[in-house]
């Protein structure tokens, strides 16, 4: 540990808005149900539907030391991703540490652990996925790394993935998988347009998918 | 596995409808203090008061093809209710499905695994009442049932019984006792609101309700 | 167990306002980084910012009895704390008693159990942070006690302690401590303006909190 | 709520003991892989494998009052089942309680709350199966019912449903249904036994269960 | 915080021993019910009844630098209790802080956190109670204090209290209540023993404990 | 997903023994303190020191299917290590799969959710890891795959990385770390023993690892 990569390849800035507009649903069925963070991971504002560049932090339980650290990686774009090495609540992240992310153009923070000065980051629009919201405050005394891989929330994650967010949660798509992911997205969007209008005149998916040999076959029985 | 009941009682539109009102306390205060859902089912968007007729779905982990088979059987007024057949967070539930429901008549879901979409869910206004919020799809590969009895969120419930859910959570009322539960929580409603009146003038519950002599009998010591 | 002790010591109004205007994690800091109650004492409506004299309450589980003794303990500005002996979510709490409570002066309730007609609370503008939102109703048989040492959430709170609570949680200031937390606190947020300027235009926390040398003497590698 | 039902039908006691011996997984696989209470529903000590006829208690939060009224009920060969009307860890259970039980014959207690004394209850040889082990003790105060239809860890429980414990937890089968599970569970046995001497000679499952062309039409790749 | 108080009171080891005698359940009650840390505080091993002295901790999340400190305050038959600042499950203690303590006479460990080299401390016989067990190690970096009050496992626990703890769990005794919590629980022993002959001898508890007058007063109905 | 890699690099079966015999705490220690399993992961029974190579699962939530598949893949020597693609406690493993893994030379499975059969894979000696102890049973529907990169219980694990397990629970090392980190736990080891005796006499850790002057100039009082 006491790691920090400077240099980290990056999705193109297209192709993470792209996923962004398709939002972490689509996105996770476009690359195959895979790389959604637990469902423990809320956002501390509703509203929101993101993307940027995984800037990553490994971090001590209760030290918060190398979000300083980490924030002078970031590009305009970044959206930081932090993982304690072991199970922590604290609020490592408050409204100065944002006021300073915002300042170099970061989009947001994913922190498998707990934020606060909630209400100021609300005021400020500056999104937060968290395990806890929690005033407890954090120490500046042990080394982590930055832009290493980390597990969060039970995804792992490397430097420069993407990362979307929205009311659903946070899913993350590997830096050199998110051009073939955008693109299955878009075409899945576009496909689920047109079903939500046949299922709102009333057409039952039973039918729509052809549902109901297959589940003849398994054995349903209506009675 | 794998039975669909099409043919279910239902409760009379007019009592449901007087639940609704009633709300989620008072009705399970009313029956008795039973048939709460378990706390951690929470709405995904506040401010909905709703009652309707239980469709019940049987599901296995991370599997939602019952769903289709159970928009099926939805009359307007349902609302549908769906456990796992083990612990699940997956988002079995996102706006596709939601548009087939309302095109039937549904007036939400009781799901006691997750649901996704929940941004597009609250512009629709479908209210959902869920253990979590994830974006992880499902498959739909086996079998399930529909309109059997389920122990949702630790509540037992059978198909046609009336589910009353608000902001305070997800009660169940029996379908035989509908009509009795709604006139005692008729009762309770009009009982309730002569003593908030006296209690916002100052008087102590303590006197309202009597309670003193009670306390001093236990042994109630004031120091 | 059964006792009331009628006679507290409390803060002074003005002191108490002061760390109202701190807010929960300023306080916190300022006392030395303790007091955060647990980080599942979530409010069940966003945006109020609170501080008064603890009247609390040690209760058995699923029994509300306390409650009605305890609001006749209240102040105008106390806040209700209330201590379920053995883990309990019930929703101890109504609109009934919030009534009652408000006509006494109560600025909001902490519970470490459940709350529930919080529909009617936020139109009230009663404040509650809790760790469950239940309509599951209590009874009143068995005695508890008011204004005794209590744990609450995992902090010591005894009566007439101060509490804070605002969307990041809730604190404890020990009523002996509270004037010297708050001249704290109130030099803390003069520091933070000054440092939040600082970081929006730019500078980064390394630099500011002169944080490089001590990074590279624990052994931070850049590569 | 406050009522005892005093006469319960029971499986024969030859069906009883067959599904002991079967044991939980094999009785759950054996009736529809259903049935099966909580994985946190542990044995206080290991290596019992117990059947009975389930004797049901729904019991207040803290409350274990009715416990010794259902003990009036038992019969030889019956298992207490009880679940609390909200989640609680207390210590309903000891050894007084479980030397009463042992006199009428009781073979042993599932308790979706917390049990104490479990020392002593691990050398009288009476064998728990509990959320919780809790030396918090419980009030007697209010009534619940007993022999009442329950839901138990999940799980509905009707009282004379056949109760199968052992070291991987416990499974409910319907009294009704008891003698054709015993059945099935029966030829399951003897098919799993020729199952293991094949597969300890080193014959994959894959080729025992004929899995391969099935992996293959769905599309598995080895690479 | 960084203070550590070297002078504690402590209770008469011939009360500490009788504590230990009586174990946990019998001890919590004898005292009014009070007491009982979480039922999440579980020993590493079966089969030990201790009790003694408390030394205290309060360490910061992931630092186990103050157990160093505390040990040296150890006397024989003190009992270690650590609690964390916030959750935090990391293995603060091994075989190495245990052959330090137990060269000062140390009886165990009570930790609201983990513990590591579970079978070496098993060989040697040195009982903890902990909320969980874990390898994931600890830095030396911030200081905490030892000897003053704290809370672990959700009770207030003071430099010198008496820890009783067993397969039950543990339990903690106020030092200046500690004579007459022995003098009580010695009594209820003693009322228990007969007890039990009598329940043993098949007499119901509903008998012995006169309690179906209460319980028809109540309303209860059988059936 | 469905993809099977059959040829996966392994550690020198020496470096897998002698990391086996340093333990999970001490290899831990040895790697910089990462790679350890969350702490819920624990052992159905005691007393197994064991490493082997990984051959990991990635499967659905309630479905075992590629269990079957990754059976074939074993070595001798080699540990199954799966992880669900969304939390499921259900029992994916028991006596029969074991029966086909020890065939093949299988040293145990770590297992991120349940497993069923305890007392028959105790009595095979068939050590389990696990999340859950379950009975409930799986499927055989959807393809995961086998060999794949995963993450299990927060760590993220290869095919062919080292997996130590023991009392304390589980830690991965990376092949190609595994021969210095065997190389740094033997350091350690040999350290630890020369400690153990010192302390054991009585020399304390404040001076045995020079703590005093540290802990002054951070500012720790003894009062």
């Amino acid at each position: 540990m006491g790691i920090v990569i400077q240099s980290i390849p990056r999705a193109d800035a297209a192709i993470i808005d792209g996923l962004a507009r398709a939002g972490v649903a689509t996105v996770h069925e476009a690359q195959g149900r895979k790389g959604c963070l637990a469902s423990y991971m809320r956002p501390i504002f509703a509203g929101v539907q993101v993307a940027g560049s995984a800037v990553t932090i490994s971090a001590p339980p209760g030290d918060n030391w190398m979000l300083h650290v980490a924030i002078e990686q970031l590009q305009p774009g970044d959206i930081l991703v932090l993982a304690p090495t072991s199970p922590c609540d604290n609020g490592y992240f408050g409204d100065l540490l944002a006021t300073s992310a915002l300042a170099r153009g970061c989009r947001g923070l994913i922190i498998d652990a707990g934020v606060r000065d909630v209400r100021d980051l609300t005021a400020m629009g500056f999104p937060v996925w968290s395990k806890a919201i929690s005033a407890q405050g954090t120490v500046k005394e042990t080394l982590g790394s930055v832009n290493v891989p980390i597990v969060c929330a039970g995804q792992a994650i490397g430097a420069g993935d993407v990362i979307v967010a929205d009311d659903d949660g946070v899913v993350v798509v590997k830096q050199a998988e998110a051009a073939a992911v955008l693109a299955a997205a878009t075409a899945r969007l576009a496909a689920e347009e047109a079903k939500r209008q046949t299922l709102a005149s009333g057409t039952l998916g039973l039918d729509l998918y052809n549902m109901r040999a297959a589940l003849a076959a398994k054995g349903l029985r209506y009675v």
